[in-house]
């Protein structure tokens, strides 16, 4: 059991059926869909910057303020001695020291996938979040409750002020269905009706996209009238996408 | 002679040396790296509308007014009798009408090309635009010019106030910068310094940066201090990446 890689997590109030990080959720995708065994470390956000240390996984980017600045996801890897994090690395990681498992990020495609990184934050990523953060402060443990709503609020008001039921909601749902028609155009470009973005196999740019939608699935729960609306847009791209991805939905 | 692709391109008042057009000089890229022979039919922007319904080419969007709306490149192929506008879609095209010569999008990357081409508009693309339309606008041909000038300034106010010499051009070229800075390391995630997106070989994803880089080339010259200055950033890789398409820039 100690040979397994470790796979640190943000838990919520339910860990036990509830793991919501979209980022984090592209790594237990990765590791999910690559069949590699794993244990769940759970760390909440107050400890973040210390466990990364503690393990040696670099900060993934710099805070306003000059200081380096630590996120999960984050892996280590007894058996190569290995911490990283940021999903993206991670996920080149893995394909690099497990080459028998399905390939994330295929030979020749890796600048090709981290442009996609970029334009997906800018796009769908950028109007999720004001549908989801708020409902997701709801269900985090109490230090990570403050320590979440302090760092949103201070750069963008009041968490309940961001997506109140109504039409300001609306507007924000449908702002995500345009940038997710967007995606759903560029991965029928080929004109071939494939479903995944490289065709009839998962990939990386398919993990990006599930572990993103499936925040909306886990925090807003699979019956919410949302989460069915999504899964109907784009003729029901969505709903068949994710379906592919519910037997990689392991907490494991 | 006939049989050959014809190619439709906006001139500049020096057509002989100067195809300008960074959209154009996509399929232009394409056309040469392929190594298909195609004749240069220019069209001044006031006609392209009636020139892309004439040989059956596609409207690329859609006017604010509703109306279609007509762009270039467009090429006609008449050993297929196929019109296609859109330099993506052209690339598609050349690529299926003809296997066997260099493939521009590898089978499987076809979404992942069009997230690219979103996120370069996004960035790289967006931030040249206030450094290039105003010099563009000196060079067309006084149908053009008054077209351009018109379209443009509708939207944005006076050409000359866009990027005057001085601290505001300063500051367009430092926000470029900062942009093609993000290519180069998407272009250097898989940590193998190859010099070009998927690699050792040029495919669609370099020849559409060409296209655009090529643009500040052509219209200040190769001389100019700011493309001098643009090859150096990046520890000269973009000087290095445009050299590798000098052999491309053949007006035909």
């Amino acid at each position: 059991m100690s040979e397994v890689i470790i796979f640190y997590d943000i838990p919520s109030r339910d860990v036990k059926d509830v793991a919501w990080s979209p980022n984090t959720w592209k790594t237990r995708f990765s590791l999910n869909y690559k069949g590699l065994p794993y244990r769940t470390v759970w760390v909440e956000y107050p400890d973040i910057a210390r466990v990364c240390r503690e393990i040696g996984a670099e900060p993934t980017s710099t805070s306003e303020d000059g200081s380096p600045y630590y996120t999960l996801p984050a892996i280590y890897d007894p058996s190569t001695k290995t911490a990283i994090s940021e999903s993206g690395k991670i996920a080149r990681y893995l394909d690099k020291a497990y080459p028998d498992t399905p390939v994330l990020i295929p030979s020749g495609t890796c600048a090709l996938h981290a442009a996609f990184q970029e334009v997906f934050l800018m796009t769908v990523q950028r109007r999720m979040q004001p549908l989801m953060l708020p409902p997701t402060n709801n269900i985090l443990n109490p230090p990570s409750e403050a320590y979440f709503r302090r760092t949103r609020e201070s750069k963008f008001g009041k968490l309940e002020d961001w997506s109140p039921p109504g039409p300001i909601r609306e507007k924000h749902q449908e702002d995500l269905r345009v940038e997710l028609t967007k995606v759903a155009v560029w991965m029928a470009s080929d004109g071939e009706g494939k479903p995944f973005f490289m065709g009839d196999t998962i990939h990386y740019a398919d993990i990006t996209i599930a572990g993103w939608l499936v925040w909306m699935k886990k925090v807003l729960g699979p019956e919410s009238q949302e989460w069915t609306r999504l899964k109907t847009w784009d003729d029901g791209k969505w709903g068949t996408f994710m379906q592919a991805f519910e037997k990689y939905e392991i907490v494991g």
